[in-house]
């Protein structure tokens, strides 16, 4: 435990020191177990496990562009990512570690007590047993907080969904070397740190029991909503009922657009992400050493919420989200989610709504700015910028059919059951939950 | 409005009279517009829309058998079953409708204010508009208590919803032939009545407003409950993230085991359902005169609660349910479902859990027991007996991994979000909340 963030810095440092990773990027044609399926392009590994990269055809009413193809993540099998919470003192600590992904900036990032696919605990890989496992499988003996299977990146992953979990328990728990448990408050600190808190911590952290996180910071109790829970609920039905996604898996070799070439699977304009490999030596894994395939996005997203008080209560404006890879047609989003640079040479029309307020706000409107990056498992150095930026007073409170204000209380409800809020706008919620 | 129950049937002896309808059972071949593909062998409409008849593979080890093929409809497009609320003198009744469907027993049943799928509404039937649709489509002007995409029969639809709405209106609402307004109080009489409030309704009752239907009735407000809130989705949780559906849709005739032959399909042990058609004449429809095919099932299924009071509180045995055409692996269904007949040849330990316990009570520990059917306008004659039955001393608190107690308000809470309880204990639960 930490009296202060200033020892978990010289301890992470520590951290850093002793875990000795090396990564390395190298190309799919170079990568051990994993090749191109001949028929279909698609790549996989020798096993049949893990994942694989195969493509995906969409037509949807509900994106700037109404048809493409693209590779996309399949990963059938769910995992869990799973918080160990325990009272210190009558204070609740969050049990996180130091945990190397091949993807992370830094590769060092404070990861969930538990991210583990089942890949993982049913020991495929061949590696050690998960640590603190026991507390998040049957039978467990702690007290669940909440338990609910949540999608990932839709633009990435089709269909995918882990099991985030929050356990409570009294007993004893022994530190693990690459361990240390946080304080809620000193969890809220680390949130302003680039590249720290890993996407997975923010997502499973989401689910923490409405004042947790807010407790003692000063944020209002819950007041007057502008809409009921009906409403908020009737609106994303409505957006579910008229809105349409078809979809159609297709062979990796037949995404137009996209094509294999110097180790890599890119898109002719060299937009969006690339597939590539990279190479792992590790540390304090299960297994270690290996090589894989990765999604690298091209150049760093921005995912924004407009936030406004409405009759006294902070508001924080959703939209519904569209994506190749979503399980139910679409989920509640942040107001704003892309990457400016996939947009540049699409008409002004067809910017999404709210970028360009987004991007240009004064600074006193924007009440948190900060870059975390996504899942270092399977995204190389995907970084955005989390942004809650205040709202100009010409935006109004009908901003259209495809857009609701609601509070973080009310989004919070929803995150206790599965595929309502999307992973950008349940992280970015996280930050906003913490907010000073 | 109806003083009594008396004048209400007095009423609908009238509608019967009035209505004009004939509804002939006639083989596949014998279908307007209908036919089968030559290739696949699906039974299709001439202009692509409506539903199809189609084929599907399941492996899945959360049935009693692990692995069947079976027909399945397909039908893609949701539609709106919508109840509209008006406080009459302060009593809140609910607009319904005599409504003819082909498969309906004694042809006439009461439906929702607004039952129509989107091919009515957009006027694929090119018949005539659909009365109050004004009041489910925006722009409303009504209040919205429910909204929701629900699933329905699983064993019969390939992951189907219809949207499911209860709006309240204050203003005028012109009284159109066919339609009554009904209490609470007349609608929990009329449930006890066999075949009369049909599918439909009963679904769309099951998200009233907690307290509505019981107001008055001496159910006790919500006690103590086994589960907490949290605990209860994460049963649901553990079991989808453990159970396994291996889904593929497959032509009809390649249906392993099921055959056409004298204008219907069936299984070679002439079990489970036939599909088959009927020719309809109709008034007071949007189109006067159709013909299409239909699922009627062989017997008469079972669709059953065991219940007991735990801490003073009522509860009801859940247990998980995966189908054939579950839209998300699993929902959370009654403690029995199943249709009797279909397992006399299995051997006994074969049977489905508790179905010999709820079919051999004592008759003091039936609480309800009342046939309905499905849905008249896909079911031919599909009856199940509704069951409430008090559980003998020996059902454990702990039944099983898959099954859970928890309390009607819980299942109700659960209810606002879709594909959280199936059709079947929806259906019931209806059925519990209006109990004396």
């Amino acid at each position: 435990m930490f009296r202060q963030t200033s020892e978990f810095h010289q301890w992470f440092a520590e951290q850093r020191r002793v875990q000795r990773h090396r990564v390395t990027p190298t190309g799919l044609d170079r990568l051990d177990g994993w090749s191109f399926e001949p028929e279909t392009g698609n790549i996989r590994h020798r096993s049949g496990r893990f994942f694989s990269i195969e493509g995906v055809e969409v037509e949807t009413d509900n994106r700037e562009t109404p048809s493409w193809a693209q590779p996309i993540i399949v990963q059938p099998e769910n995992g869990i990512l799973g918080l160990l919470v325990k009272e210190f003192a009558g204070v609740p600590h969050i049990l996180l570690q130091a945990k190397m992904e091949p993807g992370n900036v830094n590769l060092l990032q404070m990861s969930p007590t538990v991210q583990a696919t089942r890949s993982n605990f049913t020991r495929v890989h061949q590696g050690g047993a998960v640590p603190y496992l026991e507390h998040f499988v049957a039978p467990r003996t702690g007290r669940v907080l909440f338990d609910t299977l949540q999608s990932e990146q839709g633009s990435w992953f089709l269909g995918k969904r882990n099991r985030n979990m929050i356990i409570e328990v009294d007993g004893d728990v022994p530190v693990r070397d690459g361990f240390c448990w946080l304080t809620l408050d000193q969890i809220g600190e680390l949130l302003n740190v680039e590249n720290l808190i890993n996407m997975d911590t923010r997502t499973v952290l989401s689910g923490l029991p409405d004042g947790w996180a807010v407790q003692g910071r000063g944020t209002q109790a819950e007041g007057r909503t502008l809409h009921s829970g009906a409403e908020v609920l009737s609106w994303f039905t409505e957006a579910k009922a008229t809105h349409r996604l078809e979809r159609r898996q297709i062979p990796l070799s037949q995404v137009k657009g996209w094509a294999e070439g110097g180790g890599e699977v890119a898109h002719e304009s060299g937009r969006y992400f690339r597939i590539t490999g990279v190479d792992v030596a590790a540390e304090g894994r299960e297994v270690a050493r290996w090589s894989q395939p990765v999604l690298a996005p091209v150049g760093r997203g921005v995912i924004a919420f407009l936030t406004r008080r409405i009759g006294g209560t902070r508001h924080l404006l959703v939209r519904t989200r569209t994506e190749a890879g979503s399980f139910d047609l679409l989920e509640m989003g942040p107001t704003v989610q892309a990457n400016p640079a996939n947009y540049e040479e699409l008409p002004v029309g067809s910017r999404p709504r709210f970028l360009d307020e987004v991007l240009a706000a004064a600074p006193a409107r924007v009440l948190l700015d900060v870059v975390h990056s996504e899942e270092g498992g399977r995204f190389y150095h995907a970084e955005n910028r989390y942004l809650v930026v205040e709202a100009d007073e010409d935006v109004p409170l009908d901003a259209g059919p495809d857009f609701l204000w609601v509070t973080p209380h009310q989004l919070g409800v929803l995150i206790r059951h599965s595929n309502h809020v999307n992973v950008e706008a349940r992280n970015l919620l996280t930050c906003v939950r913490f907010l000073r």
